[in-house]
């Protein structure tokens, strides 16, 4: 058998998420049709993680194991010749057994972007949240600083008991930037909870408002409480930047 | 009656071109529907010029005529909240009725894209036309230089006899640029003919890709004819990127 890391881009907008599910269109779903065309198998493609409806990858990472010996330069241009063209596989290598697109993962990024823009440009619309021209964020960066560091995340997950053992999790970095008409949120960590980012995202988009003081967060943070204060900021901001492996 | 100029972008990839037609959606009938809906009235509204089917605009240039008064931000938003999302107002004013969107022209400037990544990002690939790696930038370069001044551009128009009275025009600026991956077309001139553009394109592309010498753009050009060796580079690389007025 031989595994290949495929690194892969797509626009999330068209798309029920990563994962495979019947009757919906997935990107997961698309890669293995892109593979079964080109090798005559059926491979297992196994991603660095899910990614929702909507959202977006610049680099998601991804491994499946085949029968086949595949040239890395043409497996790249075989299955961006039968990808839609929001999905693109931009490098493939062969690797070792030992690596594997979700447990060698050592470290993952995302990038929330938030536009300020009074009107967001038709080529952004679908890459952007809103926010008001005058969003305060200093009082976004107080807020973030709360939120770094090793906690337990449970009132920043969406069903906390959904199969996972533990909300307990080490947030390495929590930055906002301001570039142009953007602002970007971007989150590092070696793990996620589910939908955390976005809530994340909706609580700083709420102080930068004003709908919430900064120290609030924190507060929020130590209840251990998912609340309706804390508001699931859309899909289309997101994009997973980067993933990492050991 | 009260004339109001508006500035807008649109992404050009679902619509059938500017030009409202019956049973096909366009830029202007989109426009059109929505200033019905603010106005309870259904101004014309005019453009600088048309764009052919799939071709985006960063600054295209309307006017319209209506009895009511509009404060121009809310003219903005008003407008915004009911467009889709591929097409957008970005500014409006009140201007006098001695302005035309299409007879005040005084330059506009097109820009054509052209990617050379090796895998074209999923997040430009409506906004980017293919070429290999290793195009020719220089040779390009050249022929541009063939193309620019004064001429009769018979030979890079498309049905040069379609309602036009002269193919003679004056193009300012014809310029080959390279940014990363990108190389850019920047084309400026008073007006332009139909899909004159995307013949020069056309022809710089097959240039680029050794398929012609940068001084056969020069031989076609006085040939006066149209032929199969100028090709119409796809709508989706093609941007009106400026218009300016008098």
């Amino acid at each position: 058998m031989n595994r290949y890391r495929i690194d892969i881009s797509y626009d999330g907008t068209r798309y029920s998420g990563w994962q495979i599910q019947p009757g919906a269109p997935s990107i997961q779903g698309e890669l293995e049709k892109a593979l079964r065309r080109l090798s005559a198998q059926t491979p297992r493609v196994h991603g660095s993680g899910r990614t929702d409806r909507g959202v977006h990858a610049r680099k998601q990472v991804a491994h499946f194991d085949t029968e086949k010996t595949f040239d890395a330069g043409r497996l790249v241009k075989g299955a961006n010749a039968v990808l839609p063209h929001d999905i693109r596989v931009m490098k493939a290598a062969p690797v070792s057994s030992n690596f594997h697109a979700r447990y060698s993962v050592r470290r993952k990024e995302y990038r929330y972007f938030i536009s300020r823009a009074r009107v967001i440009s038709p080529f952004l619309s679908r890459y952007r949240t809103r926010a008001t021209p005058d969003i305060d964020i200093e009082a976004m960066k107080k807020a973030a600083s709360y939120l770094t560091g090793n906690h337990d995340f449970a009132a920043y997950t969406a069903n906390a008991n959904r199969d996972v053992k533990t909300t307990f999790c080490t947030l390495n970095e929590l930055r906002v930037t301001a570039r142009g008409n953007d602002v970007i949120i971007t989150a590092r960590a070696p793990g996620f909870l589910y939908k955390m980012v976005r809530s994340l995202a909706g609580i700083l988009l709420r102080v930068g408002e004003g709908a919430a003081t900064p120290s609030e967060t924190g507060k929020i943070l130590y209840s251990r409480k998912r609340t309706a204060r804390v508001p699931t900021a859309p899909a289309r901001g997101l994009f997973l930047w980067n993933v990492m492996y050991r």
